[in-house]
Order: C-alpha cells, then sequence, then structure tokens
C-alpha cells in the first residue's frame, strides 16, 4: 500500500491524498461502506462502483462467524466472494468481540467468546486476526486492538493502551512473518494499520500513537471515537491524536459517523471514514439531504411529489418522488429500501467529492464554513 | 392498442407478433413480471428495462386499497407513481377480491368486499373496475370478471359466465363513455380486454368467448386458470378457449406460470403471460435453470464456486458464485433476494426471446421438441 500527499489547506490539517492499493486508487478523503456480513447492505457492487465507491469495509468478526475462515480461504478471498472489484479494509474484529458477543475472557494471549449467532465458543488473539484477514485477501489490514468502554477508568485506559501496542508489536511480527511465508498473503500491496486507543485521555492518546508509530505502520487508525462518548470529546480525542501521527501516513477513524462529523474531522486531518448510518438509515425509510434527514414514512409525504432532494443527481431522486418512496416503505417492499440505500450513499460519496474538490482547488475554509452554516440553519429549523 | 401479427407456426397455432401500446412496442409472446403492490418485487425499474421488460402487470385490487384510487389520481397516474417508462397492463382487481379479501356479497350490480389490509368495506362494480384502471392510466385494461373456484358447480360454471359477460358489456359501455369525456383518460392507445371464464367445460368456455367476442374487446384473457386445477386440465381449457378467440386479437393466460407451462401455451396460441414465480420463489431463494431450480439454501452449495448457470449470461451469474448466494440467503441480507430476482427474470425473459427467435426464424417444432426433451430429462433425473 502507498500513500501520496496531494495537497493540503493552509488553515488546518485537511488534506488530500491518494492510497494505492492492490484492487485500484482510492482518492482521500474517502468514506468506505459498510459490508458487514459481506454484503453492503441493500446495494448492487456494480451500483457501488458507478456511485464511486472505491473501497468498503468488511468485518472481520462477522466473517469469522460466517462463512468462517476456511471457507472464505476456499473459496478464493473475500473479492471473489463479494464480487467485488475494489479495494476491501477489514476490520480487526475486537470491536465486535467487545460489543456483539458474549465475551468469555480477555488476557495478554487474546479474548475467548462466544459468537452471538450459536453460541460457539471462539478466540481471536492479534495472531489470529492479523492471519485471518490476509487469508481474506484485506487490501488494508487492521491489527487488534482492545476497544475500552466509555467511560472507562483510568486504569482500564492504561490496560487498553497497553495491551493495544503489545497486540499491534505481534500482529506486525504475523504480518511480517506470512509476508516470507509461500502463501503470497499478504500480497506485496497490502496495507497493515495499528489502532489508537486512549479513551478522553490525551496524555494516553499521544503515548500510544508515538509507541505504534515507532513499531511502524502502514497508516494508523483512531478507535474509540463514536462509541457512545458526546460527540464533541470524540472530536478532541481526534485532534489530539492526529497531532502524534506521522503526516505521511494515512489516517482512519472508524465508525464515523454523520455527515457533519466527518467533514469536522477531515479538518482535523482524517483520510479514511467508514460508517453504518447511510444503509441503516436507509432501512429505517431516513434519507439524507442538504437541509438534514427526511422520515419518508411520515404522513406529510403522502401527496408529495418532489424527489428525496432536488439537488440531488442519484437514480432515485431523477426517477421517483417521495409519495412513492412512502408507498413502498409502507407496503414494507425491499424496493423502497434498496432506493433509499443508493440515494444515501450517493449523498455521502458525493460529499466526500465535494470535500476532496474544495482541498484541491484551494476552497476548504469557505467550503467548511459554508458546511457549518447550513448545519446551523439546519439545527434552527428543526 | 394495435396488435400486428408477424409469423405463425406451420404445425401449431403458436405465433408472434407486436402489440403497440401508448408506453413502447411489446414484442409477443411477452412474459410480464408482476407489480403486486406499485412494485416488481425487489428490482429496480432501470433492471427492468435492462432484462428486456417492456410491459408490466399491476393489481388493481392492491393499487385500489393503497394508495388508493383518490391518490393514484393526485400524483399523476401509475407511470409516473411507479418511474415505469415501459407498458402497463392492470387486472381487473376481480381475481385478488376473490382470493384475497373478505368476500360480503356479490350480485349483478358487482362485489362487495373488507380490505384484507384494514377491514374498510369497499365495493367494486364492473364500471368502478375499468374507470379506476383508466384513472391509472393503465395501457392494458381488464373487464370485471367473475372466477369461479375450481372446482365448482356446473351452476356455479352458468352464473360465473353470464355475470362475466354481462360485466364486461358494462365495462365495455364505461370504457365508450370515459373515452367521449374530457378527462383524455383512457388515451387513444390504451385498449380493453374482456376475460373468458367457463371452468372446465369445453362449452362454456365457448359460450363466453364467442359472446364477448362479439361485443368486441381489443384483446382477449383466459381466466381461471391456475386457480387449482390439474395442469393438463389448465392446458385443455385452453386450447378449447383459443379456438373461439378473434386470431387478430391478442390472447393473454393470467397468472400463468412454469416456464414448461408457458412454452406449451404459446403453442396453443397465447400472447401474453404474467406470473409472480420468478420474484416470489427468488425470495424464497430458489433459482431457475435450464435444469430445473435449484434452491440455494441447500447445504450442498456451501462450496459451490459454480454460478447459478453456466449458461446464463445475467449480472449475477457472470459476478457470483452460488456459495456466496447461499450465505446471503442464510443471512437474510436482501441482496441475496436481489441478485436472485435478477436472475430468475432473466431467465424468463430470456426464454421469451428464445420462443420468439424459435418462431421468426421457422425452428418452432424443433424448440418446443427439445423443451419438452429437456423437462423430461430433468423430471426424470430429479
Ligand atoms: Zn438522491
Ligand atoms: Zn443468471
Amino acid at each position: 500500500m502507498k500513500f501520496r500527499l496531494l495537497a493540503s489547506a493552509t488553515e488546518s490539517r485537511a488534506r488530500i491524498g491518494e492510497l494505492s492499493t492492490g484492487h485500484g486508487l482510492v482518492q482521500t478523503p474517502a468514506f468506505l461502506p459498510v459490508g458487514t456480513r459481506g454484503t453492503v447492505k441493500g446495494v448492487f457492487p456494480r451500483d457501488l462502483l458507478d456511485l464511486g465507491a472505491s473501497m468498503i469495509l468488511c468485518n472481520t468478526y462477522h466473517l469469522l462467524l460466517r462463512p468462517g475462515i476456511d471457507l472464505l480461504r476456499s473459496l478464493g478471498g473475500l473479492h471473489r466472494f463479494l464480487g467485488w472489484p475494489g479495494a476491501i479494509l477489514t476490520d480487526s474484529g475486537g470491536y465486535q468481540v467487545f460489543s456483539l458477543s458474549s465475551l468469555r475472557s480477555i488476557d495478554d494471549r487474546g479474548v475467548a467468546f462466544r459468537s452471538h449467532l450459536d453460541g460457539k465458543l471462539l478466540f481471536l488473539s492479534p495472531e489470529l486476526a492479523v492471519e485471518f484477514q490476509s487469508i481474506a485477501g484485506s487490501d488494508l489490514a487492521m491489527s487488534l486492538d482492545e476497544c475500552p468502554p466509555w467511560p472507562a477508568s483510568s486504569s482500564e485506559l492504561d490496560q487498553a493502551v497497553r495491551r493495544t501496542v503489545l497486540w499491534a508489536a505481534r500482529g506486525k511480527e504475523t504480518w511480517r512473518r506470512l509476508r516470507e511465508s509461500c502463501s503470497g498473503l499478504p500480497t506485496p500491496e497490502a496495507g497493515l494499520f495499528a489502532i489508537v486507543q486512549g479513551g478522553g485521555s490525551a496524555k494516553l492518546r499521544g503515548l500510544c500513537a508515538e509507541e505504534l508509530g515507532a513499531i511502524g505502520f502502514d497508516g494508523f487508525a483512531i478507535g474509540g471515537v463514536s462509541v457512545g462518548e458526546p460527540v464533541e470529546e470524540g472530536l478532541r480525542a481526534v485532534a489530539e491524536t492526529v497531532v502524534h501521527l506521522d503526516p505521511g501516513r494515512p489516517r482512519y477513524v472508524m465508525g464515523v459517523g454523520e455527515p457533519w462529523q466527518i467533514v469536522e474531522m477531515v479538518n482535523l486531518g482524517v483520510d479514511l471514514f467508514d460508517c453504518v448510518l447511510p444503509t441503516r438509515l436507509a432501512r429505517h425509510g431516513v434519507a439524507y439531504t442538504e437541509r438534514g434527514r427526511l422520515s419518508l414514512r411520515n404522513a406529510s409525504f403522502r401527496l408529495d411529489t418532489e424527489p428525496l432532494s432536488a439537488e440531488c443527481g442519484c437514480y432515485t431522486c431523477r426517477h421517483f418522488h417521495r409519495a412513492y418512496l412512502r408507498h413502498l416503505l409502507k407496503s414494507e417492499e425491499i424496493l423502497g429500501v434498496m432506493l433509499l440505500t443508493l440515494h444515501n450513499l450517493y449523498f455521502y460519496l458525493c460529499l466526500m467529492r465535494g470535500i476532496r474538490r474544495a482541498l484541491e482547488t484551494g476552497r476548504w475554509d469557505p467550503f467548511l464554513a459554508e458546511q457549518r452554516r447550513r448545519r446551523k440553519e439546519y439545527k434552527e429549523g428543526s
């Protein structure tokens, strides 16, 4: 994996760059649609490509449970399994182990947990996490981290940082060892990221970032954000972490977020984002627009022959009006979810294009100001 | 609506033709995907067009309940509501009133019934059925019929035929009256069909067909087929009806059917078909192939890296293998349903292209023989 910085804003850390992966170029800042169980929910891979998605996220935890590592190996890896020609970033599985499974025990060796699907006892170590992602053919893999809950005591945070660094070192060693084996995986183009923890402590964030930086990784994720903390605290944690990261490496905030949070974090110097919101909200009948969210099941849309957004150029907005979308959602028709998913992903990917264009043309400051003004207006109007 | 016969088989009544509607040409024999509640389930209208669908069926009963006639009028009719640029055939609503609703009373005036959604009392008459389809902007409308159950007593059949003819005459009168009004609906290009009933009685089928023919319609549907009778009886009823129909008008068998039934009915001289099977079976994880159905949830597909069908050129078969489709279906992911829907509709529409090509090139007999041979082989092999 190679990362090339193309331009930066003058008044902030915002920047544009280019990630070259074994499955194409990714222009940053980039938004990664989330493919939880081996599918970005409700959208054809060909439509994802048409929308301009160049990289998606796949959850290691879910794939570990189903189809499982052996099946995924037999089936020729993740790209072939999904029929997705673009880049794939895999998470380490840690976050879902902590949030979804019934945890049995955790120590420096790794985590024992029970599958939330069938109660089967499984074990994940930093070595296994990296090995699994390598077998899956991930373009960007994550080392296993311990994500502390929010809020956490300072001893919990200390422990999580210590273990995250320890595991990252062992993950990197496994990555190196696998590369020297004859399996061909990970490929020379694949990259390994480490994840910075530290909760709300600027000191621990700095310490974690410096130690991981000393070990050396292809990029860095900022974990423990969007885990329940107030949004302003999440932004502060990101700001306090970024200053300790190598500017020549890509930075990734996991699980974020609302469009305005992405804009603010780009401003803090973040390059990669993923979030389930556009696809999940579509399933709940909610559409993103320039003027905030629309809840399409609302009776006020019964006779509304306007598109979701007059400014949007997506397939949904070009052909269907709100009254029809409401009819589909009320009738529990999957076409309703399909059309809203397409629109919401278009909205996010279009936002990212707007961000990159603003940075490219040296208009980041007015772009940011306009985004903030709109958000304020929308909040006051609703 | 205009119908032009292009060619006929020499040894049977099979034929190809061209229906010109207010929303494009429809090459016959044609298969109409079914849009039950204002959507062909699980497929984007643009993908339907790409698959080669030129006409879809919409159920009057479902639209009557939701969004309702007033809303549909306000929203500018069915084509605009669905975002569907092709032709639309609407059924009369009769079949669903008899099969889905809780029926209150039926007499020569019409049918009173309770909505299966909210129990609301509604009334459908031959006049209202035609008026509603006209307001909806249907390209091909159906007059209201009484579809007798199977089996039915001879007095039930007599009654159904008598009422169906009476209602067809009143439907036609309404159609004429509406055309003379200033609403512009039905458009000059729209067509009205009558439905032939008569159950398993050749005599009643003939009587009904002759009387409807004397009233004069743009085409004729053969109703009361695929309502529970043995398939061979359904074929016989179609054969016995077709001989009484004007060869210059299109013939439509409602709700049929399996691919082999379509082939056999084309051979009997039928031009139009609709059926929920390709979309419904997709939702149940079943794919059509040249060698019969595949039930994708089956464990035997766990490691199967073959496409659904090696001969199929659809998007699903070009990019995804059976093991992945099985994974999606087992995970209850809607992408699984989307991909199977696309394949099954492709399979049906491709069969229709094959039928038309065979007729066009004078190879109907060998085509029919090959289809019959394959079916026999498949039945014996399974
Ligand atoms: Zn849109
Ligand atoms: Zn196919």
